[in-house]
């Protein structure tokens, strides 16, 4: 028995509760739509998710973003993945625009856990077989997966935003702090500027206190582009573009993929001196401010133009390589 | 190289943080104590857990309430195993009095998952060895985990304290619907007493509409011991005791083992004719209402033999022989 | 290099020795063939099996109904699986519309198996990447699986074709013990009939011992429909009839999904008050009773539709809609 | 919470049903008793199985012959394994005398199982650590097995048996065929016997069609040893036989490990003209066919002896260097 | 969102650096082109490899001879399969001509590893879905792989370049020893000729010490054909030869699908009386001994054929049913 | 049956061969003495392995350095776990101090393997239950083992000595790149000194060239520390050794853990104007060299303490809290 007219592949697209803004957008980029997905807690706060459609087949992308309540929104999609493996879909790849739990990539002490490890075979035992991610905050987390993850990059988004609306010749890149150098590398290599850094110094006396934020390299004068991978607290940020400030710098931008925000975020960028702060929406958060200075830039058409690629067995790397 | 001195097994009990006077109360009846544990939530939601104490070669217990909210207990509960395993505990149990998503043990329809199969697999891929619980929703979902799960009973507890403040000839045990009528049967067995059962009947014109409370089997002039595993919002009890009061019983008393009690559930308590509920302390929500008809009883005894049993090797089926 | 013309997909049948009927009918209704096989015991017992045609690439389905001698059955299954596993086939589903071993789901007792489990990994072992089968004892054993299992449903087969022959109005549907009431609730539903129970009382005096069959609704006048999911030894839905029949059931007619019929089964039947016996064909065993009031509907169309569905990707739950 | 007694480790014994003299015979051997176990069929050919004792903890060693109905006893074994997993064994190791499917070990053709890696991943599914067997079809089956495997040797036993009763310097150990001449070599380096090998030549015009068997080396006026690791329906050996005293042999002694004796191999012993036949009982046909040539040794002090080796920490394979 | 245009399949080859020259005739024989791979040594000698196309949903082989140093182009290959399974290659089939440890298939003596065992679940770890090799050393190692291994044969290749420069009535197929009989067996089915065999003897004074190479069979004025799947240091073939030479073989020819010819080798072949050796190209070394007598048959096409069946799911077994 | 006598446990050291002086020390620090095993290369580059003792029970540690060959003692550390594992090993430890392929921790391009990953997924599958390093090349590598692993520490052994040497108010700490700053970060708290670094700007007119080696903080008339992990060929620790030279330093100590110094680094080392550099034995190779100005302190103590403490159940982790 011949399926000649089985042979073409279908796309199907699902959404979890956390974010539904951008995978409405991601959907539009690729001109599909979101697949009809009951999802509800029930009163003692379980999960209960159906599909109204058939899945059996089809290559299917969950998009959830690893937002607050974070376990909640990560559960959500182990169970719409749990849910997709019993309904006999052909493929299943998470989409986390924000990969949760990546700050907990080591054991900064003994007897701690590797979150960020768990959450990858987590996602593996429901049944997932790719992870697409944006920015992971540290590389070696995509090696926690076995099996293809594709890690994109919102640098180039960030980036040309910024140089687009400032002279590039007073432009500084400027790490927030020593662990983050290699991301303000790639921003210089991209935009040709100078680099510096902001060095924490601790205070021999008292453990594990930040006495200083010492500036390394010149900033007096400049437009500062301080950049990192994500803002949860916004407390070193804000003390790094102070830094700055007081170092002489003329004007402090603050570029991240994650805007977390969480706790006392808003009030500091609110009260900070920074002039812009810009961010992607691969965390509601953002958006949801309120404050003028803060710019948000979608990630969607890059999600967007990877699930394609993928679809369609394109090289997600070849896209990337003006990176 | 010898180690006589390292033959001899080491227990340690921990608890996350969803019921602590459960996991205080089971360390209490061993004579044990909790190994202090850090655990905290980060602002964004992500939970960090860290052991203070080594737990090296040690045969670790990890106390669970799955209450709400529940994916955040589940995952720290997840988190804590992690760690654990990374530490190099020699064996881990988890000990969930409540099995979360218990009720989604099956496809009620088509393209569901089947998050009580997902959360034994999580469990699994954590590192856990074996499971001990109270009270399944039902007896299968033993078999979702390849591994030994001791599953426990509140039945002697809640039947023998009923029996102690009653005249046994005038209780009749009732399955609040056709589903949970063996649950009723063990209680029959136990008691000596004649069963009933109020049947939901379904309005034909209305799809999943239940119209009547029927009740079978003589109720009159008794007193209903309305039985259950689990009373989430409160409804379908509520309903049934009523039914039962319509058709005559002289008082009803509700037995359940879990006392969820979410939503509209402690209103509904307090507004019914129902003259006692009692539950287990499995859940920290019962003993949280503040109802004088509400009573709890403590499962920590059934719980502490069981990992005593567990660790000296005994039998813990040969304990409960006597169900 | 490119394969355009493989991009086409093979659909290969394949029978075990069990039930070569139905087997048979499978593939009529599908228009295919079952592919050549040689199958054999070696003179101590151990199973032969080889395939004649090439697999490789091909979605293969290999129907065997777990019939006696089960394990044998069983094993040959599973021997099958190896050999397509070996011989590249694309996917493997196992087509096992009787699901042996589904009575132990559980431990009825300490220390015993759950050999239900057992079997789904046997078969995940093996190779086999979904499972079809028809009326599983109890829903939760598609848990037990670690992939999709399509779980078909003999109850429009067998209500239409007792509809099709009787006055609706004088139909009662009754679950031959407390157990079963689901079963017999789909039935109602379907059928618009209202529901009875026989309900086995225990003898306090006797341990496991059943003393009274009683009867829980009204069944005078009536013509009970005692329905369930597999009727093995027969005592228990001979008892119950004798128990309508007393009850001043008109006519009482048995219809079960699975036909074991084992041990004293046939006489059983032979010597009841039961007017007709109506069961499917998942196992050779009902067509073989040569008893009059023995009938068999087959299972195969409904088989043959989940097989062409998975095939072509369509939806089998849509197909059950109307269940 | 130390637990300093339970420091010491237990050693329990199981049978299955296929060969309880056998099982009695270790037992007894080790100064041990089998734990009290309930296994029966239920009337469709389910395998019900449970122990009668608590088994945590304990290191548990489940003995079953792979003898007809050889898929029946293999699948009691796979329950019975599963059933100690989740009781909490602390080890379970298999103890299969003759490893069934064997003889499976490669594929003859193509589109052919490997059934002889199948039964090791059941085994080692079903939740089994360890296997014990003795004399393998070929060696390489210990690699199916992804853990240790204990291979006894039946060598020493039936050699010396042989070796006693008659004159050392008469004996040719000769191989039945090209296949098994590594088998006989080993006798030959234990006894210091000259070997000889029975060739079967095939006739040019008919395929796989076996024309003469012919001797290779002296056999005139020699007491042979044909030796084997199996037989099973006698016609090999028993053409071999034939060839050595048409060859001028004195006297034929057939020495095999396990005597499976399946089909006409009884009637061929009887009317062969070997004087003796020496089998150990790893199976029990050997000691069932009642013929006075047949001669049965008990394996039960090897398997016994490696039992208490590998629960006693001590070297199986020093035990058996002298082989 | 549909993607009629993918629904056509890429296949992809790929090459280790052991042996290029093979690799470049199997692309050859397919029309197929090598993807161009980065493939280095760092300093320390870790092994650097990267594709430089994409390899998304392709049917990719990767070719790789373990030749010396085995170790390196074991673990070239192995970390050549985790790029390509990071980069979401659809399937990934190793092709290993020759198949690394396959001497090491069983236990010799207590406390051994069965390194063929562990190379094959290296390969699977590492993401490989499928294995083709030619001549195994046993049958038995594809058991060892839980998956498809298409085991190639070159009998066909060599026995008919022998056939075609030699009279067959005066040809006799030898094999070196006792163990490789089955080889030789399958040479005399296809050219239709007698047999013989060298078998060693040992002495019983010395242990493990050969002390006589005796000829069993006729061979004085034959052309003989020493057959084996593998010549290593050349010791035992040459041993042979000396034998039939010395037992009045007018000529000896040696066929062997592997020559490894390690350490003595080449010059025992060349001092050696054997007349011609016949190898295959499975390892690069016999083209590389640059003796007149060494003659290397490609076997190319047989892997090419295969490559292609299995792409296209045609017959690997058909094809080689002439054997 | 009892074993009161077996319930010690035994520890076992084991050494490939490619740093015997290491585990001699280690051994000799544990006061054991390492298992006789027979480990050689076949003449074909196949690695044979052979225990010379039973290890059935014990607790096995695989001590193997990653040196050149690195793949040869790769493979030989896996054939010596598998033949642990198949002869009953209680526990397996692989013992790896320096941990092969860390640099290969992440995809620095596409299409590129995580060999790191790799790795200890090879090992896992080998049968390893541990694994003990040194110093890893990130943090996040320990994530990539699905179990136990222990990360151990050679600052203090590094600091120390260096502290001994020196007047602490001289010395800086330096890192080597912008990558590196971490470790520099640990030195500086340890030490209480100031830190500095050495970072590599890239021409903007040529990719991936680095043009200057700026240094960053204060270096003039000071005595500079230069940390790193490892030192491979050594040409960035001695263009950064100048660069401090250039910028004033007085003196320059390079200290780092593994000196691994393949291809031109003796060359560079001997050549540099460093005047010491000092590194630890977890490699053969610094040893190796016989320049006066290499200085290489043992690591013994530190693995030996960690086995100890691992096999009597102690906390690795406060041992190493001085850190």
């Amino acid at each position: 028995m011949r399926a000649d007219r089985n042979s073409e592949r279908t796309l199907l697209l699902f959404a979890g509760r956390a974010h539904p803004d951008l995978a409405g957008k991601v959907a539009a980029e690729l001109g599909a739509r979101l697949v009809p997905t009951q999802a509800r807690d029930f009163a003692n706060g379980e999960i209960y998710v159906r599909y109204e459609e058939s899945v059996r087949g089809a290559d299917c992308f969950v998009i959830q973003s690893h937002t607050a309540p974070i376990n909640t929104w990560i559960m959500e999609q182990l169970i719409m993945i749990d849910a997709l493996k019993r309904a006999s879909a052909r493929s299943i790849t998470v989409v986390a625009p924000f990969y949760g739990y990546s700050r907990q990539d080591k054991k900064h002490k003994g007897r701690e856990p590797i979150s960020a490890r768990l959450l990858a075979d987590l996602v593996a035992t429901a049944g997932a077989d790719r992870i697409i991610t944006v920015d992971l905050h540290t590389d070696q987390i995509a090696g926690f997966f076995d099996g293809p993850m594709d890690h994109l990059f919102a640098l180039p988004t960030l980036a040309d935003h910024i140089a687009a609306g400032t002279d590039h010749s007073r432009l500084t890149v400027v790490s927030p702090d020593a662990g983050r150098v290699r991301v303000a590398d790639r921003w210089c290599d991209r935009l040709g500027t100078p680099l510096a850094i902001v060095h924490k110094k601790r205070d021999k006396d008292v453990a594990h206190q930040v006495s200083v934020h010492e500036v390394v390299g010149e900033v007096e004068g400049r437009v500062c582009v301080l950049v990192d991978d994500m803002v949860d607290t916004a407390g070193t940020i804000c003390a790094a573009a102070d830094a700055l400030y007081d170092g002489g710098a003329e004007d402090v931008i603050v570029a991240a993929t994650h805007g977390i925000l969480s706790g006392p975020a808003v009030d500091r960028l609110k009260n900070s001196r920074v002039s812009r702060f810009v961010f992607t929406d691969t965390l509601p958060t953002a958006a949801a401010t309120g404050l003028d200075k803060v710019q948000v830039l979608s990630i969607a058409p890059v999600i967007a133009h990877a699930i394609r690629e993928i679809f369609e067995n394109g090289s997600v790397t070849s896209l990337l390589d003006d990176l």
